[in-house]
């Protein structure tokens, strides 16, 4: 007899438990049961005992099975166009990764920046930059493209995870875990599910948190984070390392012997500089973030950069469809079934007596640190993101700062574990950096987040105009 | 400079030449341009220069660009319940395949009814039989399952394709692919693409061809047919074989290798069992189709039969998903767009003179043998049923006729020619069957299935009071 993991049965238990129960008055019995399986999955998928589309597809079938949904309604967050984004962005992360032009100009970068220890620090910053609009996945990004790199290059310089890795590994290991989520909040495009946060805006505010509006309001603290991180890093994690040159001498080699760009490079090259041209007119040209990103995938398969054949093997874009679409569903029966309407209701009178200031601020902090309850920024944005907004909703108070903090806050939160996402658990997992050191920098690093992107940040949006 | 294909230019070629063209009075310019896209895809498919799903991306991208429609509406066939519905009968079928049951219920065929080669081609019927309600892909039930078995029983009988393939493998082979066909015609989840006729028939005739009623119409023609096969073969391919004493030696001996039944065997025996049983007793607890299959699914996940990481692997499933999703999409277009209720017009009017049963004779034929130009069933399906449905829509004759002869022609169809499905691919493969053997004896399949089907099918129909 095989060992069953007790811990998938929990949610159902919860579910059983509260299903029956009279739901608070005034909120509609639907609206609470829909809230029961929401909550029901996000705590299944906190728990991990089961994958994450298993818990989103057994909500959804227990909804339509006992009613509270009808199965048109239980697919719809298949056809959301947020959900098609998600997954076009992991089909073309995919395929710069395969075309090769994500390895050469992170070779580049290393090339002309990388001229001391800090300078390699800054070239892994500048590759991130150069990449975080276009690479729409940043485990693609940081975990697919820059860790083996990094990996790669710290060896060179005689630091292994058994042999010295504080000689230099150590140093750069964080530099790139760390630069992967700075580019990846910089960008509407920088982490996959960026999306959601722009949807959830629209949703509950009416503002639309765009390509060009998202980028506009990151470009200064997401720069400034940059900028420091390499020195920060110097003084938390300080490399004994003092010549370069088996670096240099290296890098000079990998790049003659790429020899020169390869027509797939030169293409996917210029399919993703219209891409961003074209993100960034959407106010000329009208066409949604969805809809280009869509337009490039074709050029990518049109002109043979991957064939569909590889590209339809990419597991994790499949993956991502399933229980994002799904999640999206339920989420969005929160709203139709009454649930977010009344909880609304319930908060306005419950936070009358605080000051709007200080119940953003509060919410902001509680949203970046409630990321050490998730092992995946995806699940923490749909989880907690909409909620967010919805307190803060009738506040009376620039709904802007909320709408930039939750953006960016999404990705920057990423900082505190080993687990929270894809390159946090490559770079972890390249092995250079000891957990307790990697728990503690990472604390230091989120301080040195909220410095920067609510400090620096809320003054540059200031001078924006935008509250 | 790599060579081009050409031939895939030719379906934006199509579009650049009519899409200025003025459209025919009464027409709406949306209704046919959307009319245009599809026939482009379409084109594109049968030209089969790129993947078909390149082809209906490309269409719904070029959709969303010009206008014709929102990307929203562009998406919308992601959610449809019969794009779900085949998705999730491939990911049955690979978990069937997996879990070992369907090459256990095939070897207890072999050897309980293969005591001659005769009732070798029994055996593979009624394997086909058992499998074709609960393996709802026909290419996994009888190109993962049965071919390979056949290959191997037909070269321990001695016959191989480069040594005597006459004296039993040619024999073997061609029963097992028409066979194939005749299953998959027979129940609704004994082919992916089945749930789309039914859809169809909703659409135009609002008829629900559900999968008792489907099985109802075909019970006897397919129990007859397939009773039929294994004496039409020995006819039309006489195998030279005279004792198949090895088999039963080799059978006898895999299924003691094999063993007691597994964990994963019986779950996956009782689910299958259970999703028939809830499949026929609809009417009693209403639940559809594609949920009784997405519940059989989250049992399989549930009890690990198949996990999640290896489900998501099912390539197949993806790719179908893509390509079927869009092309209903853009099908669903031609009817929202006006198109289908202006040629609807076109037709009552010129079709006024002729009898209403030789117009469904008629169209039945045409649906049958157009086959020859296509290389996927389900393409078959999408492009043309839909169409003759919308014929005969207006002729005041019984629709149930169309609906069974479309329903199942669309997978007897198949035995035409090598190219028509997966299992006729990979029967063919296996090399017993001269290419000319093949298309002459599909034809005279061809032949017996509308004798089976039309003789005795409408006789039966009568029978059951559908007409």
């Amino acid at each position: 007899m095989r060992q069953y993991d007790l811990k998938k049965f929990y949610p159902l238990i919860l579910i059983f438990v509260f299903w029956f129960l009279k739901p608070p008055e005034e909120l509609d019995i639907n609206g609470y049961r829909v809230f029961i399986v929401f909550v029901s999955v996000i705590f299944s998928i906190l728990l991990q005992s089961i994958p994450t589309a298993v818990s989103v597809l057994t909500g959804l079938t227990f909804s339509v099975l006992t009613g509270l949904m009808p199965l048109k309604s239980a697919l719809k967050g298949y056809s959301d166009s947020t959900t098609w984004l998600v997954v076009i962005a992991f089909l073309i992360a995919g395929a710069i990764i395969n075309s090769g032009l994500g390895n050469r100009i992170s070779l580049l970068s290393i090339y002309y920046l990388g001229r001391s220890i800090t300078g390699l620090g800054y070239a892994i910053c500048c590759a991130e930059l150069i990449l975080g609009p276009v690479v729409p996945s940043n485990t693609a990004r940081g975990g697919g493209i820059l860790a083996p790199i990094v990996d790669s290059i710290s060896k060179t310089l005689g630091s292994s995870p058994s042999n010295n890795p504080r000689k230099a590994g150590q140093y750069l290991n964080l530099v790139g875990a760390h630069a992967n989520l700075i580019t990846a909040a910089m960008f509407l495009t920088g982490m996959a599910a960026n999306p959601l946060v722009s949807r959830a805006a629209l949703e509950v505010f009416e503002i639309e948190f765009g390509w060009l509006k998202w980028a506009l309001g990151a470009i200064v603290p997401g720069l400034i984070g940059l900028a420091g991180l390499p020195l920060l890093m110097k003084y938390l994690s300080p490399p004994s390392i003092e010549s370069i040159e088996p670096v240099r001498i290296r890098i000079n080699k990998e790049l003659q012997t790429l020899g020169s760009w390869t027509r797939a490079e030169i293409i996917t090259g210029i399919i993703m500089v219209l891409m961003v041209f074209l993100w960034l007119s959407k106010s000329f040209h009208g066409f949604g973030t969805t809809i280009v990103a869509l337009s490039g995938l074709m050029l990518i398969l049109f002109f043979k950069v991957v064939s569909w054949d590889n590209m339809v093997k990419n597991h994790k874009a499949w993956d991502t469809l399933i229980w994002l679409g799904g999640l999206l569903t339920i989420a969005t029966s929160l709203k139709e079934a009454g649930f977010i309407f009344w909880f609304s209701g319930i908060l306005e009178n419950s936070l009358l007596d605080f000051s709007p200031i200080l119940i953003t601020l509060s919410l902001a902090l509680i949203y970046f640190y409630s990321m050490y309850l998730f092992s995946m920024l995806t699940a923490h944005i749909v989880a907690l993101s909409g909620a967010m907004f919805l307190i803060v909703h009738n506040l009376g108070f620039e709904p802007i700062i909320i709408i930039c903090l939750i953006a960016y806050f999404s990705n920057l939160s990423g900082c505190l574990t080993n687990y929270s996402t894809g390159p946090m658990i490559i770079y972890f997992g390249n092995g250079y950096v000891m957990p307790s050191a990697w728990f503690k920098i990472g604390f230091i690093v989120s301080i040195y987040h909220i410095v920067v992107w609510l400090g620096i940040g809320s003054i540059w949006w200031k001078f924006l105009g935008w509250w």
